[in-house]
């Protein structure tokens, strides 16, 4: 089995995405081949801007959805949205990565980054609304089984 | 290593269990010998009709489990109930998969259910309660771990 | 692959927590060597006491975090803080095994037990904070990648 690391982001949290990332950043740093499957609220992490919709649903699930890394909720003690400040906050006081920070080592370490093309249609979410990275692709779930069967690991977070 | 594949879903979210069976359905469409390991709010998916429990503790859980796929919530954006609504008018919008839809495909491709055995114990729910499928077992953890350790994937949803 | 289980325990729910000690004390029943690494929300399972801390910041985060398995909530159906106390007179009526019963079980069973070292820092836990076990080590990322890697089963919950 190759030295792959398959992980689905399912999750559109802020701390889950800390982990996600923390274990993908750890992992590319050990020469493992890392790639992260956006899929339902986490693609809410690649979005960098919003375009108007047609549908009302889709403009509901859309407008409800955090654009990037700084909108998300935390998955618990979210203290009424305000949460993810404190956090960033705290992460800052400790001198340590926030999930800004461990993005941007995410694309700095090459890490595949693939949206998850049934979300991106139900969510109405387009191409053109996602972050630019070399490499971001969308795939179906084939793509995910196919490399999460060639994998040393995968987790579903 | 067996072209197995294994999944453990404990979440009785609406759209944590698509997620699943996507996953689900997908790996069986590859060929892929998939087992899905109901447990705790996961059952839910199982049941189709409620039987009246002796245990005040009992009900109490029971009452506010939903029974099948069409009463489970959203993890995220549950709007009051209302999400899993508007996700399922979303998806139609879509011309997607409901979750009733995933879960009709997985018994045509034969995935495997399994319904732990403590799980149903402890929310006090009897076999007769849960949906008819050929495929349907009752059994312990070891059942999951002989499977996992057989699989090329595992997850935990 | 050598015969090992890797878990994840970043959730500080207490049925998430059920959930992944049935699974590592079935695995350590089963001659499998079982490491539990606890991140994020999961590290107030490791929590004796607490300290009197320094920073606004950490206070908060720590005062709201649960100490010890009796403190943790449930990921659904909390029913405003009464749904684990519910939950463990249920488990007391089925004489089932409560999350300290499959604690203590998961160290006479010897389940080595990893403190994410990134976690302690940011939410200021000191070791000296944490449960006294002799299988308890403190460490980073990699620890929990490299024995994943050599596992048969690996599981974020």
């Amino acid at each position: 089995m190759a030295d792959k690391f398959s992980l689905i982001l399912f999750s559109g949290d802020y701390d889950k995405a800390m982990a996600a990332f923390t274990l993908a950043n750890g992992a590319a740093g050990n020469q493992m081949e890392v790639t992260v499957f956006f899929t339902f609220w986490g693609v809410s992490l690649l979005r960098n801007r919003t375009q108007p919709r047609r549908s009302f649903l889709e403009n509901l699930f859309k407008m409800m959805m955090p654009s990037g890394p700084r909108e998300l909720g935390l998955s618990k003690m979210n203290f009424g949205g305000l949460g993810p400040k404190l956090m960033q906050k705290l992460i800052a006081e400790k001198n340590g990565q926030t999930l800004d920070d461990l993005l941007s080592m995410a694309k700095e370490r090459k890490i595949r980054f693939v949206a998850c093309e049934a979300s991106l249609k139900l969510l109405g979410i387009e191409p053109s609304e996602l972050i630019d990275y070399e490499y971001l692709e969308i795939a179906g779930v084939d793509r995910f089984l196919n490399n999460a069967s060639e994998s040393k690991i995968s987790l579903f977070i």
